[in-house]
């Protein structure tokens, strides 16, 4: 391994995570809140520590592929730790593990929180927690690329092992920090639209701001207790379930739309499709599940199931009501939800539907050859043919996922938690959605974990968000053998 | 599709099963219980609409595919039709749902119950109960075939469309016939090996006889309300660990090393070696979380301990302590030893540990991808390499059974039940074991269900007898289009 290149891109990692503090800083100073201290000094260390890795490493060669997922998974580590600043400094939490497990649910945008009361935080550290949403959305890994395309070849491996997703999608532009270039574009066009519709609806700029951070980034910390459900506008809570569903499609097919200018590009797109289906049959679902009984109309039942429908399976994790309260059906729509997750290439989490779209055709396949044993089947997608390796990679990935989910769950009641909130808390911090059910209910939040909960939890966070492989491969003994 | 063939050999189940209904009538007449006319009707008729069925009949020609695929589903549901008869005659339930869900539980060795008072019952309709398990643990199918040879080379399709994990092993004898013959002997000695034990330590023969059907089926149905907690004997409990363990074994190691006179036949299956470890990993697990706090010496709770474990692993269901009481965690580790059944061509349901291992393996070639992606790595179990073709059909069993496993929650959370009782209850009868938590509780039985919830449970547990495909393959549009 040459520890010079990974160093090299730590540090310049953390040089923009610094620059970036300045930003809430400003907010801070703008609010005259008493946090702007904390923000400008956590700001100036992680700049600073940053620029003097820079200075003392540099960037010779092409990047080995086991320096890649080093570099991401301790990119993401690194990002988090010094992310935990502003929260220490402003003395937000009275432990490291509060303000890294803070960070890391920012930075993957899982959302899930150990604050107790949101609204007494002061200005500059609640932008500053929506904006470790926005810049781990996208991707810090992403933003690096693009801003420093001298990475060269190994950015293409680095895109890949941030976002692997991505990869069963195909690269649009022929340089991959051109393709970084256009993603982050596109990410901050839908931010600033969002913004704006908000802060026309009725909210203070920068709440509009925070929550378009937490949307597009399919984070979900918001700035209030209440979250989306503080704002009784039914205006609101459209835009916002309309733009998390956007962020929850790949990115690759707006960039389609605007160069062709062809709708078609969405209609062709199995995963799309399949997304829209989930997303049509589990706002139906709920629909049913929770109108009866309810003293309200059933527009309002259909607002409901279609925001929080929507903020789950995109791994959103806004809340308009409180989801612990429907009929149990209702919650298992929620729960596979969660398992589902966004498309391959946006900013969700979770398995993602083009994993779960190879696994139904792949079944169909393998039904027809339980017929027709000697028949030759290949898989398809988009009329493209895919490789057994990769089908076999998808698998992989499913199976994975769920023995860490049922090592997760094991884990955490080992920690003393009962079935329902160990299972569902390991479900939402692993596919990065945020609300779990019980003791992690939409009401309420993770501050009841013990130090080593919070540790792991944020482990699960960082390995979905990696998924899986980037971060698994790090613990394979071979993986540390010399050669 | 010629369905004379089809009718033939589904008569000659029909007969099969009539005859071996006058064995319960004699213990009916032995002991003077009422039922003995119950059971002789039930037998009566059953073996003369097989007559029927069979004088009109004929054998003719090779069986397709899709023939069998019918034939073996048809054949377990009437199997379940006609077994339903003694419970109905003998009014031991109101509604032919009851005595359904009772009989497909019994021949799938699911052992999970809708009476509420099991030592109410006569002889008779007690041992009908214990032999359904016994014939539907080696296979009704199974059965047949060793008794007929004359179905030919259809009967290797039939044999692995009833067991389909037995084809993860090799055959054994050139001749499917011969290798039934094979499996039903090792079955009988076994039987007949444990019932003296049982015996011997103090059981009557008719429960000893009983408790061996159920042990070696891996049924887990009692003749007592209290199961196996009933018998206060450490020697019983450990006789009954013991035939389970070996009962959710591959069969056919049995037959390699009686063959061979060799016992490295099981040092060199990494299929026993991981179920060993299964087992060993999780009664240790189990141990360390009942053991503080009990009021017990440390060996009772490894009794209990290996006694619950092992019975939920090979997927019996018999009890002596009411798990729904341990530490979360404990139930946690019999909740994914639910899920992961016995050995590939044990008498054991789940996923199966043949299937895990090659999962396993699997995953960790998929790593050493990841490092290298252009190494060719291809799987090896046991020293012979596995075709991706293979891989793959394992690979979406697991996939499938998980989506049954949340389309069957989802079903059953519509139907009023809260999640961990739904979720339970569909692992469990999916996965022939029996128990589940909450509502489905060790201590609990079925028969809160609707009449709907009962016959959708009775198809989850044939949908996991036949390891899916058989009975899934029906429901694809083209099995019914002609050609």
């Amino acid at each position: 391994m040459n520890y010079q290149r990974i160093l090299y891109s730590l540090s310049t990692i953390l040089m923009i995570i610094g620059l970036v503090m300045f930003f809430p800083f400003f907010w801070s100073l703008y609010y005259g809140d008493a946090d702007f201290a904390a923000l400008f000094l956590s700001g100036s260390i992680t700049f600073l520590v940053g620029l003097w890795g820079h200075k003392n490493t540099k960037l010779e060669g092409d990047f080995l592929n086991k320096e890649v997922f080093c570099l991401v998974t301790l990119g993401w580590l690194l990002a988090s730790f010094f992310g935990a600043l502003p929260y220490l400094f402003a003395g937000i939490f009275p432990s490291f593990a509060d303000a890294f497990f803070e960070t890391m649910s920012g930075f993957t945008t899982t959302g899930a929180t150990v604050l107790t009361d949101i609204e007494a935080l002061p200005h500059g550290i609640l932008f500053w927690r929506s904006l470790t949403h926005w810049l781990g959305g996208m991707g810090i890994i992403v933003l690096f690329i693009a801003l420093f395309p001298s990475v060269g070849i190994g950015g293409m491996q680095m895109f890949q092992a941030e976002t692997p997703g991505g990869s069963m999608t195909q690269k649009f532009k022929p340089r991959i920090s051109e393709t970084a270039k256009v993603l982050w574009s596109i990410y901050l066009v839908m931010t600033i639209v969002e913004t704006v519709l908000l802060w026309l609806l009725g909210m203070s700029l920068f709440d509009a701001l925070c929550h378009a951070f937490g949307t597009v980034a399919t984070g979900g910390v918001s700035t209030k207790n209440a979250s989306i459900g503080y704002y009784n506008s039914v205006g609101i809570q459209w835009v916002i379930t309309i733009f998390m569903f956007l962020a929850g499609a790949n990115f690759a097919l707006y960039y389609k739309v605007f160069s062709t200018r062809k709708l078609g590009v969405y209609t062709r797109n199995s995963e799309f499709k399949l997304y829209l289906f989930f997303v049509l049959v589990a706002v139906g679902g709920v629909t049913v599940s929770i109108y009866p009984g309810s003293s309200h109309a059933l527009g309002e039942s259909i607002r409901q199931a279609a925001f929080q429908v929507v903020s789950i399976i995109t791994t959103t994790g806004y809340g308009t009501v409180d989801f612990a309260l429907w009929p149990s059906w209702g919650q298992a729509i929620l729960i596979a939800l969660m398992f589902i997750g966004g498309c391959a290439g946006s900013t969700g989490g979770g398995i993602k539907v083009g994993r779960i779209l190879v696994l139904l055709k792949q079944a169909q396949l393998e039904l027809k050859r339980s017929l027709h044993p000697r028949a030759i089947l290949n898989l398809k997608i988009d009329d493209q043919s895919m490789a057994q390796e990769n089908v076999i990679n998808v698998m992989l990935f499913f199976f994975l996922y769920l023995v860490i989910v049922f090592l997760g769950t094991f884990f955490m009641t080992a920690g003393g938690l009962d079935l329902v909130t160990a299972f569902t808390a390991v479900v939402t911090n692993l596919g990065n959605v945020g609300p779990g059910l019980g003791l992690a209910g939409p009401t309420q939040n993770y501050s009841f974990l013990s130090p080593l909960g919070k540790y792991f939890l944020s482990f699960l966070m960082l390995l979905g968000r990696l998924e899986l492989y980037t971060v698994l491969v790090l613990f394979q003994p071979s993986f540390w053998r010399k050669g």
